[in-house]
């Protein structure tokens, strides 16, 4: 078996000014996703195929379940009948904390836990971010609008989030894409991890609106910046605060919004 | 405790021409949600805190926890330190199914299944829809067309989506927001079924890309035409052939892309 593509072409009715008019178009795949530690599933993620061995060490460092991506045994791509298994081995002391922790899992599913519990665990705040990088608005524009020009799948399915990551001044060093904003940037944790880069010496750039776990993901990332093109959410400048991050939105070309930490950003 | 505020008012800095200035925007509330069963917790979704009995009765039938709306016995709303629980009781019968299906759990939390089986159980087919609904072109685009002036709450934060429930024809009968959209549709199934309208002869509107998970709940629906301003992935494609759904995307002010069933659009 061999994966699928990330485009595929898709045949389709056009309806313009009343009149039916058949054709193709390029849409994103999207693919179920098992992701095994020692042949146990701990998820199942719908995601585009491409980039996987970077979205599984990302999921794993993103979900605490290792520290490091060399933690991470082995790691092979198995296409399925239904979808894409990633597997992958962990030494048996982290296995017998990831053990321990889905029998007493908060979410996405309870397995027993009350309310209350899980509320708590899903909300546990994020590891504060120290790092004192300082950058220009000119360097925070810079890191956004070259996310435009590498995105190559979205360029032909116009239907894929990215994450990227800058150095300050001098452009992008890494880009990845997925249907799922979240997937896009756990993809990138891992290309960061796997390339040995440092986090805290960089801006993470997204075309999304950033939602809370963006910045949980960011916050464990070590990543001092993070910039979007869209919107944050209420509680995602919270944790942004509560996490020493500094988080910009509504990111365009004519400028864009601080909402957090703002004094890492200076002329 | 109170329900906070589906939309907060947040302090920020705007940089435009290399100048900041402080200033205020409005940014969606988002907010951890515990779905429990008789006081289990099953999942826990980040959510706008709006129409949160809907969700509850949406994201249940959706999930085949239930299969009509008043399956469920009881429903609170209970605002907590961490987030809202939305607490529901069921009969002992359907309960005791829950926990069956909880120990071998597919996702998003394996439980124990290992990978194959995982993805055959995420990748299970859809209830096929047999409503021999047909609409026009006309129909399709102003279902489409409706949603902008009622989205509410995407007016003051320009940053959640919205799903739709029309009558070919007569306008929009329900609509819900939520800063995610699978949470957006799960809201609108819970209206729909609150308010015992019968799914199967009107048209769901989206303001979003479609996913597989949106077509297999508007299959659970039983909604015969799902339309989205965005694209749909090949997966979501392939669902919706399967489960017998008119599948529109791309649907704007000029017209739309019909990508399976396309007979149930007739001028």
């Amino acid at each position: 078996m061999t994966l699928p593509a990330p485009s595929q072409d898709a045949i389709r009715t056009a309806w313009r000014a009343g009149l039916p008019e058949s054709g193709r178009r390029a849409v994103a795949e999207e693919t179920a996703v098992a992701l095994t530690y020692n042949r146990v599933t701990h998820a199942v993620m719908m995601a585009t195929p491409a980039d996987l061995e970077d979205f599984a060490v990302g999921f794993s460092l993103s979900e605490g379940i290792v520290d490091r991506a060399d933690d991470i045994e082995e790691l092979q791509v198995a296409p399925a009948p239904h979808g894409i298994e990633l597997r992958m081995w962990i030494g048996g002391e982290r296995m017998a904390a990831l053990d321990s922790r889905r029998r007493r899992m908060a979410g996405p599913t309870g397995c027993g836990l009350c309310g209350l519990d899980s509320l708590a665990q899903a909300m546990r705040p994020a590891q504060p971010v120290r790092a004192g990088l300082r950058v220009s608005p000119a360097q925070v524009q810079q890191a956004v609008s070259a996310l435009g020009p590498a995105q190559a799948l979205n360029h032909l399915t116009r239907a894929v989030h990215a994450a990227g990551f800058a150095w300050p001044g001098a452009g992008l060093a890494l880009l990845r894409e997925d249907v799922g904003r979240h997937n896009a940037l756990d993809k990138l944790a891992g290309a960061v991890a796997r390339a040995g880069l440092d986090a805290g010496q960089g801006l993470l750039a997204m075309t999304s609106r950033v939602s809370v776990e963006l910045v949980q993901k960011a916050a464990r990332m070590g990543a001092p910046v993070l910039a979007a093109v869209s919107a944050p959410t209420a509680l995602a400048i919270r944790m942004a605060d509560a996490a020493g991050i500094t988080l910009v939105g509504v990111a365009r070309a004519d400028g864009f919004e601080v909402f957090t930490h703002p004094e890492r950003i200076v002329v």
